[in-house]
């Protein structure tokens, strides 16, 4: 069951949020596939498989904010050169075929399908009651807008989502933005600064439409529309 | 299946790690349970009930690393003041019968029993596929120290822990650490850097003994043993 209508909000931090995500590796090996055009990984990222559930398709437990910020970014697909990223269940299945690092030798040709790994932002595949999110990207300008809802199983405080699974979808979200600009795959500091607490599934208002963009000094985001309630409206700061 | 064997660790920052999680909330109302005594704090949270499962008891999937520190901590429990925090299925379950802010009121009183809520950090419930751990806490010291295996469902990379589950267990432990410290409930400023990747579910290196100690100026923390590869081993260094 998904609860709706907790009368909080959050506001994340327009500053200082994890700064260092898409810096480069420095030590990895020459077989990294750090250092490749944004338009091969995006292809071999973006791979065809209609074998595998592609998680970022609109299911029933999407909010109507959800629902309409999604067909929003869904045109600007169409003329825009933004880029809608498939995820299926684990990133093994995203990097087949891509050279990684050598410590990762031993994995980089196993499929998920091959045992039961998942990305962390889809380790719950109850519709609705996780990570409900779908990022897309934009490989010219180097900039992606993560579109995410949270559900019942993402809580911290009651009714409230965990902090930690905030600050993951937002990790996510830099790192697939860093890994696509060909700067890196891992994150090196994740920095974030709450304002507000977040609903978990309320009704319309479980969205953070986060944005970030790369930059030379790496990424900066901002998060321009919060849906959830202001203070006055019942919102509860957190500072 | 949970995988074993990758040869990658992880070792978390001494330095700049969440120093914001236990700040107070200066809005909440004088509804608020913090201010509270350590003492009742601790009481109300750690609740006797027998009809539910509380996820730190060791199952199956626990690594020989993991059941050796928790039978190291164990003994503290008897004799150096340390106590094991219990861990249900929601933080609803823990905070029956406690004031808390007047926006969470509409929950406080919720179990988790009439709706399906979870802690994020307990949202896999397949043993060994997601977060194990457990949580020790020092009243006197207002001192906390976490047990953690992450599973295969908390991967990111490929044979590598998503750096969000890091950061989200890490968040977990200081907020219980603060909360019972009677210093707040929400996390304010999350602020990790990661020096190297860490293995989901690798035989007996899952691990992380992440050390909380309270002090005037927030919490500081250390991870003073890593028990994955080292560098030399075949560790592979974020930066």
């Amino acid at each position: 069951m998904i609860r709706r209508g907790f009368p909080v909000a959050a506001r994340l931090s327009h500053h200082r949020v994890l700064p260092g995500v898409p810096h480069v590796l420095p030590r990895l090996t020459s077989a990294s596939a750090f250092g490749s055009s944004t338009e091969s990984l995006v292809s071999e990222f973006c791979v065809e498989k209609t074998d595998l559930k592609d998680y970022v398709l609109p299911n029933a437990s999407w909010f109507p904010d959800m629902l309409s910020m999604y067909q929003e970014f869904l045109e600007k697909t169409k003329a825009d050169g933004w880029l809608k990223l498939p995820s299926f269940k684990s990133n093994r299945d995203h990097i087949q075929g891509l050279k990684i690092p050598s410590g990762f030798a031993v994995s980089s040709g196993t499929s998920s399908d091959q045992g039961d790994w998942r990305i962390f932002t889809r380790c719950i595949q109850v519709e609705g009651q996780g990570y409900e999110y779908v990022i897309f990207f934009h490989p010219t300008k180097k900039k992606s807008v993560c579109l995410f809802q949270p559900g019942p199983y993402l809580e911290g405080s009651p009714g409230c989502a965990h902090g930690g699974s905030l600050a993951a979808m937002m990790d996510e979200t830099f790192s697939k933005t860093a890994y696509l600009a060909g700067e890196g795959l891992f994150t090196l500091s994740l920095n974030v600064r709450f304002k507000k607490c977040f609903p978990a599934a309320a009704a319309g208002r479980g969205l953070v439409p986060v944005r970030v963009t790369m930059s030379s000094g790496g990424p900066i985001t901002d998060c321009p529309a919060c849906l959830g309630p202001t203070t006055e409206e019942g919102g509860v700061p957190r500072k």
